[in-house]
């Protein structure tokens, strides 16, 4: 299992990571995730300030639709500990329990209906290139 | 390549079929998707009935959102034919360029961090279960 | 695009390989996933008698649902190539319209429900351990 | 993690899915899927639809082979409840040991060579289209 | 299909990508994958600094392997564009036709045994922990 | 779950893969995943054969190349036993946390690439055929 690097054992360059990630969400609490990552500096600091501005920056598409976006694609990959940590984390955004089934509704059948437009090897209609 | 069903050789129930399809989308057009699935037309039905319902029935998500969300699983996915359906589908309900970007990033930053997670091993931190 | 290496220009080993395929098979045409896994030897040897034992070798399923479940993993990778391939192959094996209808349906369904179970992160009950 | 709702605080709708599950399946038993899904009774609703059809209505393929189908997909998409669930169900319909290990020799072997197909980037044959 | 935006019509942003990607790459051509991003700057602008610095700043894994690692994981996914477009870097990095056919083949094998420690729902070893 | 085949209990066809495994790798320990295979022992000796020649045979790719894109592959795949005891085989041929860390870094851009290339409907260019 990865080593989950505490901010006490950090280097500097992780700390600052740390230190901006708790200014930002203004929160003490830095997840495992980050404490994972943080084995590879580069990769901890490249991936924090991309979700920065994906998921927080500025545009058009509000906060908890960003969320749905990405429980959406998680839930597809199967990778548990992004559907628990975003579904945890869409629910501080106002996720309803209706909403969240809304949600998985939308994701099951669009992966059905992959699998039938791919299955059916179906060509894509001249008005939709 | 799957054959695809014309509404005039097209048996009645699957005509009933299009006939919804036509009256609730109110366009003549019926794309490829369902002139495939016609060849079975029980998964025609359900899947038709499952789509309106939950792509455009009653529902706290508006009609927008849902195609992003849609559109995230097929990209995901890797579905060509519904990632170009519903992108087109989208555009007919507001999707700007700057939303598409928006989502797109959001898709990929998800699918980043998806593979970060999992190839870490990162256990599923107490608060989020 | 890969080079596709046909029986003329072939090395022996190749060569062997494609003879093999063809007294199996009792057809003398070679299709484009074989020419291709040619341009690595080992490769093609290793494939070949795998699927061939696998799909072709003695066993309890019978050899057009043995293609049933090899469609059923090539639409959910969305491998066009080994949809077309072996959608092809199972028609002469005696898949019919109807079979393929109910083969996508069941296809999409587990898709679905994969994902509503992963969404939804449900407990795997006890009595399915 | 999500809550699941027993038959004893459940409401009027999802108590008459729950019935019906237990009348067709001739068991007391409701596994935890049904009790997730009932979070969002529209889902939970239509998705039993759909999967008494799919997997126990008419047609042309057997019980167990529909099960097989079903476990192909799960594997391929890492679904664990699913392939826990199925597996289950599959042995009460005369899955053996021996099927299940053909079963998932097929599922390697064609995920192993839709790799193949994908990775050399190979053109479908003309004869497969 | 997206629009690619050409040098001559781009804005003050894109340029500076294009310029980048120019200068870094030291070639003239800028291919299709960035003209797509250039359609929401911010995107393309991320994506490019994160690519330059994963695939070819400093590090102890040799250019060659990174391709190798990349492609491994785009035709695990399927995506057509990036097996052509990475594959054909490769090549310029030394990828020979044995390499390739190896390398297809440890994402073939991997592939394959994925799905069975999956299908029979192996646990983990102790010591793997 | 599974059952474990354990060499005492083994038959003699299974002993004989379990006593080669050994042999090879120069270690007394059988891991779960070829106990698991042991259920079906042509699986057992198929995977075996195959996996001793793709990531321990002849080959210009060196041994920790190898476990780094078979690595790749798991990860995208999600498979957990797969990342779990590979991982612990790349430590022992000499993977360090930052060539790991780099690794990660790599598989999370190509998913993120491969998204966004697949989402905007990229058309290959022609240099890349």
């Amino acid at each position: 299992m990865t080593n989950l690097i505490e901010y006490e054992t950090a280097s500097h360059e992780v700390r600052a990571v740390y230190d901006d990630i708790r200014a930002t969400r203004q929160t003490e609490y830095i997840n495992n995730f980050w404490k994972a990552l943080a084995n590879h500096p580069p990769t901890l600091w490249r991936t924090w300030e991309n979700l920065k501005e994906v998921m927080g920056g500025e545009g058009d598409i509000d906060p908890l639709t960003r969320e749905l976006i990405y429980i959406a694609v998680s839930v597809t990959n199967g990778c548990d500990y992004c559907i628990a940590s975003h579904t945890a984390a869409a629910r501080t955004k106002g996720l309803t329990e209706k909403v969240h089934g809304e949600l998985l509704a939308i994701v099951a059948a669009a992966n059905s209906t992959n699998r039938l437009a791919t299955g059916y090897q179906i060509p894509v209609d001249e008005q939709f290139r």
